[in-house]
């Protein structure tokens, strides 16, 4: 936890001292080992960041008087579409890409996704942007990314994904690809990543149909929870 | 498992045929659901890859004849340097960097590692083989990365690092450097990575005098475990 994420009703009195008791108190006093007086990197969820001025520390409760006048890092101009990967994969993309600065992310079905994946209590809202907490506390980061959850692949290609493309290089990620994935492009980009095995070729020509074009990652293939980082780290 | 591995041991008769009897079986009917006939991806430790005909398939044993005639992958032009991450994270960034074509990694005490991680058994030589194949399983090569532990950091870096950099460019990821991870630099390069939290400045420093440049990735912080495939992914 390199920041300490706050929300707005963890703010006592009319002003800005907070005051916490969960696991963020639990985490200063066992790794940031703070003191009274101590002063922590801060930020409000959806809002700025700045420090925290420790002013009451106890093992029940701790106390801080907040200044909050740090804009969070810039955000990727990226609307990242993936086929839901299984629960265990789930939970640590959700942390990457919101430690990476992904703030749009839609979870699909494909022919490959395991109908069972979609029952994980790992999808129930509070699970979700529990991970993606974890990641913006990690990377220093305040802004929520939104999660999307579409269960129909034709539907959400045919009437929502011709809306969202606009104006944005559209990219599909598929190992038997032509042409590498390009580097630095410098401008709004939307990139589908099909679930492990990857899309199936109806799927691939579904979003081609769309404007995607196919890319890889040359001739090794990576499982999503790599692919995820490296192709962000590519493009960006 | 997108290729299945064999060992010189694996072999049958003098000639082309293996027998399995191991996890690779269990895999070959569970996930494959492969019938004799089938062809199947493999590939010959640290040799060429190729194709199994599966030429008999019990619940106890399988038997293929191989024809291995193909080059494995080519591999990254890199020596990587890595603080021991803790056990879990060492695991999964074993598998990430075999997958990525890594052939040489050196995991190198630093001042925040925990002494603890020193003696797990993630670091006996039979488990971290283990993790190495699973990542050349996954991306489709057959080349075994080597691993070297080194628990002497001051003794690392003056005594044996400055032979290993040689005609390389020598670059420490390092959150609070000035200049950003260059990008596709096609040329070798010696990557060192420090633990969560960072090498203090001490050993900074002694990197610098080596002859490291400080690099860093952005404002945001990232986890070890995908600094590695963002790293690897922005040099090559």
């Amino acid at each position: 936890m390199n920041l300490i994420l706050l929300f707005d009703d963890d703010f006592i009195k009319a002003g800005n001292s907070v005051r916490l008791k969960d696991h963020r108190l639990r985490h200063v006093i066992d790794v940031h080992q703070a003191s009274e007086g101590d002063e922590l990197t801060v930020g409000l969820l959806n809002g700025k960041m700045g420090v925290g001025h420790l002013t009451f520390l106890s093992p029940e409760a701790m106390e801080m008087d907040v200044t909050l006048n740090v804009e969070p890092p810039p955000s990727l101009p990226l609307t990242l579409i993936m086929a839901l990967p299984r629960p265990k994969v789930l939970k640590r993309v959700l942390r990457t890409i919101s430690a990476m600065g992904v703030k749009r992310l839609f979870l699909i079905n494909s022919w490959r996704v395991e109908k069972s994946y979609w029952q994980s209590p790992a999808l129930e809202e509070e699970k979700i942007r529990e991970q993606l907490v974890l990641g913006l506390e990690q990377a220093k980061d305040t802004v929520l990314p939104e999660v999307m959850l579409r269960r129909l692949f034709k539907a959400f290609v045919e009437d929502e994904l011709p809306g969202l493309i606009k104006d944005s290089m559209s990219l599909v990620a598929h190992p038997i690809a032509d042409a590498l994935c390009p580097r630095d492009v410098r401008q709004p980009v939307t990139l589908a990543i099909g679930p492990e095995g990857g899309f199936i070729p109806y799927e691939i020509e579904k979003l081609e149909a769309c404007g995607f074009k196919t890319v890889n990652l040359g001739e090794r293939i990576l499982t999503v929870e790599t692919a995820v980082p490296v192709l962000l780290a590519r493009l960006f």
